[in-house]
């Protein structure tokens, strides 16, 4: 352990981080980063195979985006967002509002993805407030889902090891099954089944539509939840039970904007419109925080009104539209542009997709699933019954410190192993990152 | 309205703006700024003289924050902060410590004052469960506090105009009186009260002690509640109280830290020992979103134990620690040293409370308080029963407006015009200020 390590396990408690787990494997010191890689002080690199929590997505020290922020300092660093406004974040809404679902048409700012989801909480909220149906109080999620650690999105998450000491201080939300195909909630198979598992929410929206004010998911794949993917028609008919039960379809593209899932958002993959669209992570390519809250015209007008009518939305944060975040993301979509990432992307898919059928044949891999430049493995303690490892095992430990062995952040969500490749990935880096994952695999 | 305003009304929707506003008065488009100035696209100036929402402390565009930045961008942008960690945080949080109260020793890093108070509030939460007291799960707070806009931080703010909307959906709390000495809830004069205005607390933990996680504040000053400063003593007695029934003391420095108050942190006024202190806004000099959490070796310990016995603290989010934003605190706290910032404070806080204290002759003005550069006053429909003006008569509008003609930034807290002014402020600068700002009061 180094000088800096030994300071920073003095002062620094690390999220998500049982700190005792630090004593033997103290926080790897990195002082630099170049595209794919971070390199330590040792002189050692690692490939960032999650793209530094979901949210590099143009490599490190992108020449484009450091000079659009190197520029922006020069003018104006920061102003408060109410009374004044500046061009970054009118340039960026503007921009951002040309890529979304079409009926999503005005933008919230915030700094993460907790406080964008908190923000389109508040806003559905008050919705039904302000246009005279006060019992549409209650939001439904999906049991695997996740939406942040405040409070308000852990009230809307799955209640598991991650928020469940907290549980006695949410506010109430009905769960519903998730599409989890491998581990399917109703005991079907995928092949044939008719999209069984939405039944729970059609009867809960049967049942009690009158009282909901919000569906809320991540499109397409559950995230922190396991690198859950679910079939398309599951979010296009969760689309259209919400049009048909009058509630309000919040779609938390924290994670799978940007890119992630082979399209600009996940929602693309499906003709649907949003009711409101959080964003985040990727939207600065990984340089500064910065989060947005997407909404319609629809639910913008039922707070426009006289001010002594008291329909405002008053919620803000200090450094909501940073001018100097704005221009990192402003710089990130246009390398998008320049760079043809997407085009990109989906020309490397195929190869993604391939690598990781390899990995089905090893004997702790029960399931293989991959969306765009997203691939996770589920391991397994016996394939043929599915049966999980323990979570004492904490065999995704072992797979993250072999994996640093071979210069990977193999980091797991539990028993799931995934990669989470930033978008600038060549052919050859993506080849030698799948080697390396299958030969850390293959040793446990 | 220039095209750019027009664009920015398209798409944008601004924070704690009742946008129908916003036809009349466009948000103000700022191209750039120095010092204390704002410049629009017009050419007009407007001295920042609420630091830009309490965030500004040495001045817009100042010449070794933007280069610390620039030179952490060619290094090290940004990396996941959970297994790994870096210079720029490790030197941050060794810094923060060492100017903290004693008994703070370990930094947990999040994005804003929200996030800053939900992790308070999770940690002392989970302490109790940690350690064998699962009972203790509420939390106390003044009727006048403010600690940010999500679930959490709502439930343990003051119910107001700001948050009345989403009550139904906050976990419940405990609230006391605050010590409002204009309006004294206990009807006592300052003179020779007491701090009578303290037994409420004091009943409260008497009878329900055993069920109280903890209590959270702002240390001498209720801003967002209308800049209300009160008696050290009250705060000492609050920390005493703490003690002796052994709830833990969250203080909220997120307006108050970084030299706003006369020293580094409002705390330091008083001799007692926080559980938990909450840092943001000024913490990077209003350049970039950053906030901390600051605990003691007791709490930490209490989570530091094997895996498997599930003490860990799962909090986080993507932008953990930013190493941009890092660098800007760092730097920021080197000015204050370079600059000998404190000390100039403390030179002009005579003068500036020397000028406040004529605006009392002023027909509206009710109560004049300050503290370091912060300075409030309240007004009043008349003077000898302390009426307040109706929420309907918007006076506080009509001061920001008529303080935009004379180059001010008067944003009112309902009928509290205030100034909070960066530390940067010269002799000269804070003279023109107050003469203009007398000049919109006396005009009402």
């Amino acid at each position: 352990m180094n000088n800096w390590q030994k300071r920073d396990l003095k002062y620094i408690w690390h999220p998500y981080t049982q700190m005792k787990d630090c004593k033997l494997m103290p926080p790897i010191l990195i002082e630099k980063a170049q595209g794919l890689k971070l390199y330590d002080t040792e002189g050692n690199f690692y490939y960032d195979t999650i793209s530094s929590w979901w949210c590099n997505v143009h490599g490190h020290n992108h020449p484009k985006i450091k000079d659009a922020i190197k520029k922006q300092l020069d003018s104006l660093e920061h102003v408060l967002f109410a009374g004044f406004t500046h061009k970054p974040a009118i340039a960026l809404a503007e921009k951002i509002i040309s890529l979304a679902p079409t009926k999503l048409t005005k933008v919230f700012f915030s700094d993460n993805g907790s406080t964008a989801v908190e923000v389109a909480l508040k806003m559905s909220f008050q919705y039904w407030k302000n246009t005279g149906k006060p019992k549409k109080t209650k939001f439904i999620s999906l049991d695997y889902g996740y939406h942040g650690d405040t409070f308000g999105t852990m009230s809307v998450s799955g209640i598991d090891l991650f928020n469940e000491a907290f549980s006695l201080l949410f506010f109430p939300s009905y769960k519903v099954p998730s599409p989890y195909c491998y581990r399917c909630p109703v005991a079907k198979e995928r092949d044939t089944c008719d999209i069984d598992c939405i039944q729970a929410l059609e009867k809960l929206l049967e049942k009690k539509s009158n009282e909901v004010a919000g569906i809320i998911l991540e499109p397409l794949i559950l995230a922190s939840g396991g690198m859950i993917i679910y079939p398309k028609e599951y979010l296009a008919r969760v689309a259209n039970l919400a049009r048909e039960f009058n509630v309000h379809l919040i779609v938390d593209e924290v994670a799978t904007g940007f890119g992630r899932t082979g399209k600009m958002f996940a929602s693309d993959y499906v003709d649907f419109d949003p009711d409101f669209m959080c964003l985040s992570k990727g939207i600065t390519s990984g340089y500064l925080p910065l989060a947005l809250t997407l909404t319609t015209d629809k639910i913008y007008k039922a707070f426009y009104a006289d001010y002594k009518l008291k329909k405002t939305f008053y919620h803000g944060h200090t450094y909501t539209a940073n001018p100097i975040s704005c221009s990192a993301a402003l710089a990130s979509l246009e390398v998008f542009e320049e760079e043809k990432t997407l085009k990109r992307t989906k020309k490397l898919i195929p190869l993604f997709k391939s690598l990781l059928k390899g990995f089905i044949n090893l004997p702790a891999v029960g399931d293989i699933r991959s969306i765009g430049l997203i691939g996770a493995m589920e391991l397994v303690r016996r394939k043929d019954t599915k049966e999980a490892f323990s979570i004492k095992n904490r065999i995704g430990l072992e797979v993250y410190k072999r994996g640093l062995k071979k210069n990977l952040v193999l980091r797991p969500l539990g028993n799931i192993i995934y990669l989470f490749l930033p978008l600038c990935i060549k052919e050859d880096e993506l080849q030698d990152i799948l080697e390396r994952t299958y030969s850390v695999i293959k040793s446990l």
